[in-house]
């Protein structure tokens, strides 16, 4: 019914996640009135991540590079090293701000239920770095889940005889959270790890 | 903090409307997982739709064609021409499936305080149209508005020498809305234009 060509983005739109027919008939419809230059912009930008993105040789994040910009940055001098489930988790560290140590980037997170195994999340990459580079603490970032906490579990056995402080985000109320809508879980967690105010 | 090539294409999905810095970060995620071949599809989607669609030289929707599908089709007999504002109203009629006739498409709609003129909209490409082709009947299917009004009785006025019947889109409740939410002017044009049970 629509052109071809028309068509054919819209398929294309529909590919992405949360993404169906009526927006993806919108956002096509923005294309056709962009003008040439940021169509071409937005056209050539997807095949040049493509091409471009890989993971970094030491921490697994992404990046344009063979060493990402972290990883070669002389500014992370602080002994700590986040460990987190995915690349994105590192940019959602990144635009705090305030961390200044540098971090290891896991394919996922154990799931036996799911077939994943703790060798199909790189561990051994991990234990390798672990040989070469030296860090006072390991900070376990993943999201508070069954699977995070076997993970987290299972490395920290891994490491038991290096002489390293291995610690994990907290968990608790968010802040401006509604107290009404706070699972029970997450109360029980914010109330064990009460904190003195001082 | 993105590589490079990532914040390009979050930077290009920006450019989508209604798509806001998350969003964009979610697409172009998504993007980086989606296999080679599709994401290509989606890049050459892009510049093909850009290069190759253009407007239909009898009634100005869009098309890959000199003459769109419509316009070229031998199936639309009835005598009928329906007006739209933009290409996209033109695809929403087709569809229903149910409508035969034919359709034209204006550069939007008069406006004097935006500073659109009748000349701004093409109304002259539809006169030209409406001495080369023969019409029993024009429907107005414009967005019920001020600017709506304004261009149905502005094209009546011109053709008010020739006989040819003029009709517009009923305006009323909407199927399946709730009336406590109909506005009073919607609820006021549903009043008045109320048809016999039968």
């Amino acid at each position: 019914m629509y052109p071809n060509s028309l068509q054919e983005l819209i398929q294309s739109f529909k590919y992405l996640p949360g993404i169906g027919e009526k927006t993806a008939e919108r956002l096509a419809f923005a294309v056709l009135e962009m003008d040439e230059e940021k169509a071409e912009f937005f056209s050539e930008s997807i095949i040049h991540m493509k091409e471009n993105i890989h993971f970094c040789e030491i921490c697994n994040t992404l990046t344009d590079d063979k060493i990402c910009s972290i990883c070669s940055s002389d500014d992370r001098v602080s002994k700590v090293l986040c460990i987190v489930e995915d690349a994105k988790s590192v940019f959602l560290f990144e635009k705090l701000g305030t961390y200044k140590g540098k971090y290891h980037v896991l394919n996922g997170l154990i799931s036996p239920l799911d077939g994943v195994n703790p060798e199909d999340i790189g561990i051994n990459k991990l234990l390798e770095r672990l040989n070469n580079e030296c860090f006072d603490e390991i900070i376990f970032a993943f999201r508070p889940s069954i699977e995070g906490e076997t993970t987290a579990l299972y490395i920290k056995q891994i490491l038991s005889g290096l002489n390293i402080k291995i610690t994990k985000l907290a968990s608790g109320v968010p802040i401006g959270a509604d107290m009404e809508y706070i699972d029970a879980l997450t109360l029980e967690c914010a109330l064990n790890d009460r904190k003195e105010v001082t």
